[in-house]
């Protein structure tokens, strides 16, 4: 029996890709081996490889510039590996802090040279995404975090920028529409919306690449891995599979703009619910509320964790706020069926009733 | 129907883990969750973290000081992660060659220090184990590679070192007895013969860390991964899943000396075969024979691909060597049944009767 799987991430994946790679872990396309028993540069596998690479780009719609890369590391890799490539030592980078993950990146970024935050929205504990920023012209990059998955927050559309745009995008790629093209650099780590952990999508315009002095080690420049078509080393080649067939399903669903429809109504629903119901309330002003993550409080703390034990026994998982923003935290990834906010949604009429 | 999977790795894997790692894809211990949909701070998966460690621990007899971490980016990350954090700028870290992996650890190292290669097997092709070599005394540590996985050699026996030993035992880790306490630091892609690709072992001991004066980027900073008991950002689930049931499985099997038995018997009887055959010869002197990976060749070369066809129709599969080697290379490693290696010696005996 399936539960209602809120999790923040690791989170929910389509049960056909479940199904799927539960049994190409016996036997993997009749071959007489496990999908983790077959060599990496083996033709069935290198086809897993390039089928996530190349349905990134087509999903995404990217320009011919970008290549898709599957690294390891996780997004966090990528808050110092991004610098060490981009940011030549002495120049600026520009960042917008929207919480713990915009600031990690920052803090890695002074490793390789200066930081500018042009805007932050700490002091009001992230509740919004900053509007007001002035972006400096001579800075390498502005790096973004499109969706903040702690506090919720989300950015509504790409900021105009001159300057090359580098954004995290683990807690809402391949959500919503976008102009992609408008970055320079976008990652994330797959085990939200793409696939399991192990595995950091990195699209990259190559025109970015090759202009900072500083030697960088063999596994941490990305030209080697774009040489080596993702395969400089082993990969991660489950967590590779896992994200195929995850790709694969999204475009069977209708690729990014059918989705998108399914993930503005499962965030109606509970946000309206959340503004409806006198039990509960929003934590982030409207406007930027994240449609992936709905962070919400109860007026009556001490009710949250009695709330929290009635949701379990409606098998509905996942719901605890982050600890630094507390509350709840409800995650409507792609992979979340409609039918799992319902219920939740449902939960809260039927707990604020009973307490009314 | 199973092959007889002698693949260099990823490799194969023992059928009860990937039973287990099957059903769990689908459900993980009740929860209604796959493994790949909960939280990597929940208590279910930290439990896997924390005996996955501790397993590493037990099976190697790591004294106190040891800290096991499993990692991301493979032992290619291990070839730059390890100077990072143990070579000082300006001093010299010495290194034995043993072929392509440890030439590529050499490289990494020049970038944060010296390096002083005190012997090397190049000029004969890596046929071989240097057994002469003077360790410089003030040289921050020496690395070697336990079994070139290319060549099929392996050290026999750990080199008297007063200095700290640093190893990459991609290809041999947790295949027979060593007195794992005289290193330092000992590294090994798991897929090979502990899981699957996607995580690498790092056993360290604290005591060498915290002594370079450079600022190391804080995910590749050992200390960091140990202070948040290898989790500092999401690890690699699946991968560190899979390692804890190969780990465990190994200690049903009797832990390091039952399966160095086994081990043995199935290099034995395949190198017999090698040695008596009048079609086969090995490429490695006698006494530096790897037990992982036996290296042999023909006499006629134009036959190889005969050989492998013929050894395709028996379900033989992964017996090619590498493209810098040539010929075979037939990987036993731990989970390889010793049937699988009758198979294969039949299969050399039917085939040089039938040339006869
Ligand atoms: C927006 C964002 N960036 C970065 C990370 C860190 O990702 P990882 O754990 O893969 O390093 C997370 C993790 O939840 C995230 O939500
Ligand atoms: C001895 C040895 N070291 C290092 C490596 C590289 O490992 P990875 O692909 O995990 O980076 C290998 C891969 O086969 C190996 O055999
Ligand atoms: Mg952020
Ligand atoms: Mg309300
Ligand atoms: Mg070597
Ligand atoms: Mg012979």
């Amino acid at each position: 029996m399936k539960v209602h799987n809120f999790n923040a991430g690791p989170s929910i994946l389509p049960n056909e890709v479940l199904y799927k790679a539960s049994k190409a872990l016996i036997d993997f396309e009749g071959s007489g081996m496990s999908i983790l028993e077959i060599g990496h540069r083996t033709a069935p596998f290198m086809a897993v490889m390039e089928e996530a690479r190349s349905l990134v780009k087509e999903l995404m719609q990217l320009e011919d510039d970008f290549e898709v890369l599957f690294l390891q590391g996780g997004a966090t890799m990528q808050f110092m590996q991004i610098p060490m490539n981009l940011l030549e030592n002495g120049e600026t980078a520009a960042y917008i802090d929207t919480g713990v993950w915009s600031s990690k990146a920052i803090k890695e970024a002074k490793l390789f040279g200066y930081t500018d935050v042009i805007a932050s929205s700490k002091e009001s504990n992230y509740n919004h995404i900053p509007k007001q920023f002035t972006i400096p012209q001579q800075a390498s990059y502005l790096h973004i975090t499109t969706n903040n998955t702690i506090y919720g927050t989300q950015w509504q559309s790409t900021p105009e920028s001159s300057i090359p745009l580098v954004a995290d995008m683990s807690s809402d790629i391949l959500s919503r529409s976008m102009d992609f093209n408008k970055y320079s650099l976008i990652y994330a780590g797959v085990q939200k919306n793409m696939g399991a952990a192990g595995a950091t999508m990195v699209a990259v315009r190559k025109s970015m690449l090759g202009k900072v002095t500083r030697k960088i080690p063999s596994i941490l420049d990305y030209r080697n891995h774009i040489e080596n078509g993702s395969m400089l080393n082993t990969p991660p080649v489950f967590a590779v599979y896992i994200t195929m067939l995850t790709l694969r399903w999204l475009k069977e669903q209708g690729g990014i703009p059918a989705i998108e429809k399914i993930n503005d109504k499962k965030a109606a629903l509970l946000y309206d619910e959340i503004d409806h119901n006198p039990l509960f309330r929003g934590t982030v002003v409207k406007e930027d509320r994240s449609k992936m993550n709905a962070c919400f409080i109860m007026d009556k703390p001490e009710m949250e964790e009695e709330f929290i034990k009635f949701c379990k026994k409606e098998d509905i998982v996942g719901i605890k706020g982050h600890r630094l923003s507390g509350g709840f935290r409800v995650s409507m990834y792609n992979a979340l069926p409609y039918e799992s906010v319902e219920v939740m949604v449902e939960a809260m009429k039927y707990f604020s009733l009973k307490k009314a």
